[in-house]
């Protein structure tokens, strides 16, 4: 039962409150769990002619590059946050407001895009399958600036191997184009994360169904309860995304270029897809539990019928054996005299063979309606 | 086994999603798939007076015909993307973005309506039935240019026969009509082509609930589930498909003239009425699973009265005729003494006449009982 | 099952479709179906001082009747649709645009309003239960010029014969308003017509509940359905009703004049009240299904409940007269020694009667603890 | 039965329609009932200074009052419609249209609001707990000027009594305040009027889940059932009235001013805090229903468990017993030959201990097995 | 029984009721109940210099120290109802409406916020769990004025000693701020509080699931019941709060600053937040219920599975060895003539034997039948 419960865990539905050590607590306060990692640094700069993809140490490194190519754009990642001294020099270098730095470390977000004067600050989850098929629900804290776009992960794994093999190539508008549009590569990246999920999901649902239908148990129930679990989250993680991408079309901020937000309503049109899956699979769901349902119903209908027939069958038959084993004397036992009204047929030469015939002419009568009335029926 | 499988597959619902090979790949990458097929040109061109169908090989014989006949309307059909050079050279040609033609050949868009300054690039869905019953969905994409109407879909399908004639007859508005016309009749003509559909479902819904109150079987809940399947993927075309409509109603572009809006109104609520015979149609699937499911309590209930009233009439009997059994001796085996009080019923002439008209009587006050309890009903 | 299936045939969903022949085919097409009725034509003109009432065989005579009185205002009707001649004729002298008569004689539109600058187009839906107690879905549709209200409809019924009354005592404001109060007069008996409906649809869910608690069959089960079905189509009629009036209400079109307006406001309310009502009844119609299911739980749980208090107190009896019908034997066969422990009870002279009393005080103890238990209620 | 139905039928839903006597009558004819009640007029004039009370026998006095008293408020009270002619001279004298004083007469109008030039139209539900416990649901229409407040209600019970009593205390601001405080005070009454309706259906709520958790019948669903119907009735009252206090809140007119629209603010808190109850209740009902059918279930199972065990021990003993009961013969009858395989176990000496114990080992088996798997538990 | 109704005593759902005593009484009496407790006053007076904290007995001592130090920020809170003067001196000194009082005395109010010239009203609802496990369901309101916050609340706990702690270390921004930043704390505080309780439902939610899976019980049903409940409250309290905070975001007052408002745009994120979780929750309720209604059918099956296997198995067995129980004479009693016909099988040496040989290749077939059908498997 506990790998049971060790599956579960991942679905169980976490609650995102800010990590504050109590009501009331202060807000802004930057401090990372003790359990956070160490901070990677790492910046790709690059304009349609140059690339430059470097891990640094410390701060210092990243601002001097910052500084040295300012005609460059320059993508930040910074992965791991065990470093709460580097955490407040990029509140204090990039004039990060100290209540988005606290949402950046407090991993459990909802999506949103908060517009501020020179920077947008863009909430995203990332949701994918893991290795080991467990449902994992990650977030990516974006800055967007002038020229830089700044990117905040709790772990090292990197999602985003297709966006540095596009600027190594270098076809595509990429690396000619600004830094939203880098903003937007990363966000459409995101979104189209959600697409092998919901296959997966669609496959599991094609596979319940076709086993409720031939052999449901109680683990296909177990499995719809899961499915729904992580349809609850996969929902209300969709629906803030697309709001914060349609957000991010409307934004009046100079920061998001019109022809980046072409590209924009094509992510716009792939949250709604989602969105419309996720619906489509909720309504699946719901009717599963149904069928699921029903199948109980079904089999005890089943069982039930054959009780029913052995019973109905057998019972009287017992009945009448029982009235041949009565014990009604034939004799009186003082005066011998023959008691010729007491079960004379027990004396009859073929008494025997005329119970045992009228008991199969009984029992093929009684299939014979049970056939009528559709009780041998195999549905 | 494995027919049920095949007729369901054409129900499950696929994930509409973007064809690209991973998730952060490039966007606006026309790489059509590699089973597309050869692609055939068709040129439609006519004016009141005129009117010239012909196939194409090439892009370069289309061009030409264009500009040959500048006043005339053009209706360039394209059937197949095995061709990505012919697919390129339309975005180059008639400016159509990169991103719009990977919707076109990335066929499980939604329904949408995108404006561009010269051309309107409308995505819409064509449901119909096959010829062997599946429900088929495919891609009409749409481009509708001053006085060009371009469409790409994937597969060899003629659903637009009925506008051909019109165009040669000649008669009727089509052919003294501007593009938007054209466009117009294409669109009502995919609407229309819902009513057939929603008319099979009626029909099947029809027999279904028959059936339910008649005989239902385990087949019927899975024609219920197919059903409900089928509503779910009608429901989100038929929603997209009406705010597509109602945006080509409200949209500010000089391309639709306003006569044309008068004719887009009928388009409009002909969508309505589809919509609202989906959400009937859906109230209806989801009453006939309740249907199905006090059908299936029914039975049991219809079962267990017959054992009941079997159990009832028998048991009690056959305990009577167990009592008359028993072996108590009448005599003292040792002394031979005359024990009176054991069994006397059992010697008595009558005995055994006595007890089975007892048993009788009982069989009928339980008949009686159960006929004023309404066990012997039907219902 | 014959009579069953014709009744429901009343209740079955048509598919509101255009008529025409294929998906494609040219909107506007006034193509009467062959079993239309001949048409019928009358004319009532009044004004407060004059009124006559005729009918007419030909458009001729109604177009000189509206000529030769321009002051009157002027109600031309015309029911049945066979004459296609005379429905082009229509079109030509009154300006109704093709696609109007197009869903004049395609009776399955929604109720909508339709503005055009000199006249409205209004579609109505007449629910009216028939003498044989089906429900009618007629259409009415209504075209309303400055001084001439034309309405047209499939059927010769006349469910207009009290505003007939109203015009000839020529009291009230009839008479002498405008054309629009005529309009208004019409449709606000055709929202009267639902009052009736209503009430008889809340009389047969009384019922059905009344029935439900007492005496719950199979056909309990059927009624709900049907009225499910009436409740679909009533809400989905009503509801694009209730739109037409508000957009009635809305219209800036000066053929509606605001004392008119002040009587339609009171239409509307009527058409909210029977929403109301409608949405109520679909809550009360799903609670009934509950019931009934409860009712199908709680009748099995009846038989049951006899089948256990039979089989619980008369198995363990039964297996105690099997007891004492054992055949050990109390002498040896073969040494004739007596086997005194092998049943000696049968031997004793009050065994018989001893097993008997055993057996009823067990029944009694049984009968206590059910009785306890509340098996022994009705309930 | 006869009591069920009667306590029922204050809860029927009844339709709320114009009297008309048929569809297509005129609008705006006011035609008392016949069972209608003796009018009975009762005019409060006050200011800050001075307090009039006094009942009239017809509209003479009535408007010698008003015309006397100019600079005074009051407030005119006509309870019971059965003189049409003084209804009439209310239109009349105070320029009320003729179809608002048709749904005055007409009680089972939705709450709503009407604006004209010089006087608000008001029609409230005043549902409250008659002394017999029945809903009533009664309506109050409210006509207000600039210095006159009109009130007519069908019946003669008083709900204002408090007000009556604040206005002779003289104190607080009701005597000092306009016409509009006035009608803000009735309205606020009759809202106050659910809250008392409130906790009586959350009293008989929490009675009704602690039933259905301790012994649930057939007639709490039957309870259940007419909390649905009652709560149905109070919703779709109290969302009209909320919406017709928010319509005084935003209306323009200046017959309301704002130092009273604060005190309707309260008022629309109220119809807010009623809806949010209304709306937890019916979730609650919902889940009472959940519950009851469960226990049905629960029951069921219940009494299937006692029959399983008393089955499953006993009829495998009835089998062994059986078993002995067979007449297989020791010795053969022609013979006399010794049969020794012919159930020897009968003539064994110990054959009837060794079986009794066999099966009390048997017995004590099962029931060791049945209180692992639970079935000896209580729940 | 009584301990259960205890705990749920505090979930059952009161009626937020203007407390006056009757329908119609006049607004704005403050009577505060007869068990309100003693009133504590307590002012801490503060700017980024200064801290000043303590009780006061009355009023005047609150005057003279706002009037002695009009440089700081005053938050003045009272706690307990229990002196109506002291309430009456709060509106004459403060300016604040009698209703609004009345409102902050009738502790039953909805989340709300009231916008007045010179201060801003907030009513808001503090859920917390208590030390004995018990949802509490406080009421805060609060008076935001110029330099002064005044909050009242009904008992003496004190939920804000956390903001206590940051003004006396004097570091973060709320010493320096002004008086609607110490609002913000304090709404902030109070959102803060939801979480943990929602991360304790989500803990009862998770053990429930588990328990439904395992082991369900009657219990089970009763504890899905009583969260039901707890979200039902929730739910409406916090919607309302949330509707409240964005009331202040978008209020025009200039009494909230914009800096202010983007710390309450971080409050707002949190109540979007809980509305999230509140309304996964209730799905998840929802599907519990639906688990435990398949649990109570699948325990039904499986008694009824073991019922079948048994009767199925024995009932058979039980008729045969009843035919070898019958008595028919092999011999007639009379002539003594051998009735060969009559039972043979009784006499043949190896009759038992063969008999119990049948039976026992009876049950194996049916145990293979069984084992085919899946009826011996567990689930």
């Amino acid at each position: 039962m506990s790998g049971k419960g060790k599956s579960q865990s991942g679905l169980r539905l976490r609650v995102w409150r800010p990590k504050r050590t109590s009501p009331g607590a202060a807000p802004g306060i930057i401090t990372p769990s003790d359990d956070a990692r160490k901070p990677r640094l790492f910046v790709t700069s690059y304009n349609s002619d140059q690339l430059f993809e470097a891990p640094f140490d410390s701060m210092d490194g990243v601002l001097e590059r910052l500084s040295r190519y300012p005609d460059l754009i320059h993508w930040v990642e910074l992965k791991g946050f065990g470093d709460r001294k580097m955490l407040e020099d990029f509140c204090l270098h990039f004039g990060i407001h100290r209540l988005e730095m606290e949402d950046v470390i407090n991993t459990y977000q909802r999506p949103k895009l908060e517009e501020f004067d020179d920077h947008l600050f863009i909430v995203t989850r990332l949701l994918h399958i893991n290795s080991d098929v467990a449902l994992r629900n990650d977030q990516l804290s974006l800055f967007l600036f002038k020229n830089t776009v700044i990117t905040f992960q709790e772990g090292y794994e990197d999602h985003f191997e297709p966006i540095r093999s596009r600027l190594r190539t270098g076809k595509g508008q990429l690396r000619s184009a600004s830094s939203d549009y880098m903003a937007y590569a990363l966000l459409d990246s995101v979104v189209d994360h959600y697409f092998p999920l919901l296959e997966k999901l669609g496959e599991k649902l094609d596979e319940l169904e076709d086993e409720l239908f031939t052999k449901p148990t109680r683990s296909s129930l177990h499995r719809i309860q899961q499915i729904k679990r992580e349809l609850i989250v996969l929902r209300r993680t969709v629906f803030a995304e697309r709001d914060k991408v349609n957000d991010l079309l409307r934004t009046a901020s100079g920061l998001i270029r019109d022809q980046t937000k072409l590209y924009l309503r094509d992510t716009y049109d792939h949250t709604i897809q989602v969105m419309d899956l996720v619906e489509s699979y909720k309504e699946i769901v719901a009717s599963l539990m149904e069928i699921y349902l029903s199948s109980v119903s079904f089999r005890l209908n089943q069982v039930m019928k054959v009780l029913a027939i052995i019973s109905t069958i057998f019972i009287p038959l017992t009945f009448i054996v029982g009235v041949y084993g009565m014990n009604f004397s034939y004799t009186d036992p003082v005066s011998g005299e023959v008691l010729s009204w007491n079960m004379p047929e027990l004396y009859s030469p073929f008494g025997y063979a005329g119970v045992m015939l009228f008991m199969l002419v009984l029992v093929v009568i009684q299939l014979v309606i049970f056939w009528r009335k559709g009780w041998l029926d195999k549905s």
